[in-house]
């Protein structure tokens, strides 16, 4: 058979035809090799039942790969085979961590994150299915918060169809093994997601649960890992978010977090993002970071918090030295739940002030509908007036000089959130403060400036005429939501 | 000569005539105790220059006063005197805290704060003066924060006509002398400020200065506070601000404060409120109180606070036991100053949401005049939307049960703020959160309650129909600036 073709990024497959036995998901494993030039990288097999193990890479550079499994199964012991990997340029590549607070493709092209929540539209009809994916196509998202187990919660009762675990409700699951069909559907949603362009921000454990998930035995925990990694790891757009509001399973130890983050880091081949999302509690909230999983860790790419003060964004950039994403800030809509009706003009309100601070952040939205069905959770049809105001900032952003935005020092403790790339580039966000001019003073001294005023909820642009420098006087509209953009001449 | 006639909470005043001499500002004294059964009082006189001491004391009991003075000129070594205090019950004597997080008139009757700020009101001329007291007395406002001292700052630089001490800029000021018509003037704005039930927040110190008045000789500020409080204690509305921004008064120490506020304390027979004010630097505003003058030390009797985040209220409640008043939280207008451009919608959530957290919050406007007269700093007339809205707060407020507030514990960390009144009453405020219904779970079980549904900014109230319980479902307007109101049947 002559060695198979396989485009960078994209999955290398093979499968290991052996006993059809069930107690394979427990009792046998296999892992690979894969060598290309000095590279080598170390892979997990997995059983997909009925007599089938898988073995799923990623290349991550062109050139001849070479393999050779482990097992213990003798008949796959020692078994080896190559392909090649061929360069792909149209492809950029998964995301990464740039060199300190952004993001940019594999290619080194800037990668922006503008996320969005639906924990489990996974694990709704297809026809609802169908609409969030359409809905995300015309979005300006390009990450997706999802949750692997199902959602006991609010307005998320109804019982699904399918777990990861065989079993239903009333006869209990089988922890010794794993339901495939539940998993290939999940990679079908992680593909379509991926055609999007969008990134699968995958939630790993969570505590809204009425079935048991969130209270598995620690070794099951570590065998669901190992093979959820094994699957979804050759998936480019797979993101793992260790939990969502980890402090809330509370029947988990600081130390599993610690040994899972350690786990996914050695098992994941191709080193995909990973985070850990926080809930915490007043007064604690008030604090940068009591009670919070350490993103010190360095095994964690960037820190995923839950808070809704954007202005906390520089601290925690300079303490954790890494990209700051708050994945959650409230949500647009009108929930009785207070973290979920907040207004539109404040979810955007958030995103240019997070953006300004060299920071990101994620939308939801909560808005109550017959059929309950609500896109922070179950996904469906977008209606909140605060999308198409973050598709105009995603744009603002992309059209700049493709460098990174850096939190100014703040003139005066009250001021308005403000970020500059590099001295050329600058955006200045007043919020919902309503000044009549504004001092230009933090302009650099002695470069002239280009200055549009933006009205980030009109959606317009106004270039300034002129030219500005350091100290001159710029007469403002006086009304809420206004924002600056200053291109160095 | 018959005893003179005083009545409660009024002023006992009596001059003494010795030689005229300048150097009685700094070489003489005299002091007098006064005396009613068990009860005395010690009370400083001061020089009101042309060789006349003054005595001044306000009774704060019914019966016969003595008093016997002491002094270093000894023609008024051992001069004493009587006179009869009697009840005066339509007055119901100076603000004092009340026995943990509010304040009241002395005869027991709440008080509730709705202050503003005008900090140099009494340098303006004689025509703003009226303007701004007509404009008090159409006002919900009941305290206004105001300096001994000239104000230095933008839109703040016309030359004052006169200063506490003799002098100009151009020649300097004399510092052992105090110039006794400013103070004379000051008195009567002071007066005229209690005509209409207003408390004067009179500040002592601050840091915006061309003249030199905030780096004065110690001995210079230790003389400055014993007059000043000779001068002024006898005044029913009086309160003492040590400072506003104190820690801006780079040059004074903190054992300064400490015996500044000793002093005040020592000397003000009559024990009105005392406070001292921050301003403090990014990041540190983000902690509850770091860089803050120590709220704990148990002379002063509120916190006085500049901060532009309510949820701390019960936070600083429970860490110095005694009532939070956010002394400068932003104010509306739209000055280029980023503490001084927000919106009135904003400026009324947060007094609704202070107030719902069981604390209180202090007015200030800066809308841009074409005359430069600014009310947050010059008085004159109030321009804001809030000002109606603020009337309306204070007017529910008042016709409450006449007990206090003390905020709940939330429900959830993204929670809207709440207050009730001992079960019986309560506030519950959205602030700009949208739900389209609430379940009511923060009413106490067991107990039924009448539901108010207030809309904060059109200012109605909307009874609902029927009654509620614990959990049961209230239908809302799904738009910002609802409160609702509660009252247990």
């Amino acid at each position: 058979m002559e060695n198979p073709e396989i485009a960078l990024w994209s999955r290398f497959e093979s499968q290991f035809q052996v006993s059809d036995d069930p107690f394979h998901f427990t009792n046998s494993w296999v892992s690979a090799t894969f060598f290309c030039e000095n590279t080598s990288r170390h892979v997990w097999g997995f059983y997909n039942d009925r007599g089938c193990f898988v073995l799923r890479f990623m290349p991550d550079r062109p050139g001849k790969w070479r393999y050779v499994l482990s097992s213990s199964l003798p008949e796959l012991e020692g078994l080896s085979g190559e392909f090649n990997c061929t360069p792909a340029p149209a492809i950029k590549g998964p995301v990464r961590c740039d060199e300190r607070y952004h993001f940019c493709y594999s290619n080194g092209e800037p990668w922006y994150p503008f996320g969005t929540t639906a924990y489990v539209w996974n694990y709704q009809s297809e026809a609802v299915q169908e609409k969030t994916l359409s809905s995300l196509a015309a979005s300006p998202f390009n990450k997706i918060r999802m949750c692997v187990f199902p959602k006991h919660y609010r307005y998320n009762l109804a019982e699904p169809a399918r777990f990861p675990f065989p079993g239903n409700i009333e006869k209990g699951f089988d922890y010794s093994r794993f339901d495939t069909a539940f998993f290939d559907e999940l990679e079908k949603q992680i593909s379509r997601l991926d055609e999007l362009g969008i990134e699968a921000d995958l939630i790993l454990f969570h505590p809204y649960d009425r079935w048991g998930f969130s209270r598995l035995p620690e070794e099951v925990d570590h065998r669901y890992l190992r093979y959820i990694v094994a699957r979804l790891a050759s998936f480019k757009n797979i993101w793992w978010s260790l939990a969502n509001e980890y402090d809330l399973l509370k029947e988990k130890k600081m130390s599993f977090w610690d040994a899972a983050i350690a786990q996914i880091k050695r098992e994941d081949p191709s080193g995909h993002l990973i985070s850990i999302h926080n809930w915490h509690n007043p007064p604690d909230h008030y604090r940068s970071n009591a009670h919070w999983y350490d993103h010190h860790n360095p095994a964690l790419t960037h820190a995923s918090i839950q808070h809704h003060d954007m202005h906390f964004v520089p601290e925690w950039r300079a303490a954790f030295n890494k990209p700051v994403m708050i994945d959650e800030c409230c949500y647009e809509g009108n929930v009785d739940l207070g973290w979920g009706n907040i207004t539109a003009q404040k979810m955007v309100s958030l995103f240019w002030q997070a953006v300004c601070l060299g920071g990101y952040v994620t939308h939801g939205e909560t808005y109550l509908n017959d059929d309950e069905i609500i896109w922070w959770s179950h996904g469906g049809t977008l209606k909140g007036e605060s999308v198409p105001r973050i598709a105009f900032l995603r744009r603002i952003l992309e059209e700049g000089p493709a460098r990174r935005i850096e939190p100014l020092p703040w003139g005066s403790h009250w001021d308005t959130s403000m970020g500059m790339s590099g001295g050329n580039w600058g955006l200045f966000y007043f919020s919902d403060n309503c000044p009549a001019y504004k001092m230009m003073t933090m302009l650099p001294e002695g470069d002239e400036y280009q200055v549009d005023i933006i009205d980030t909820w009109a959606m317009t642009i106004t270039p300034q005429p002129g030219t500005f420098r350091h100290g001159d006087k710029l007469a403002l509209p006086g009304r809420p939501w206004i924002a600056l953009r200053l291109q160095k001449i």
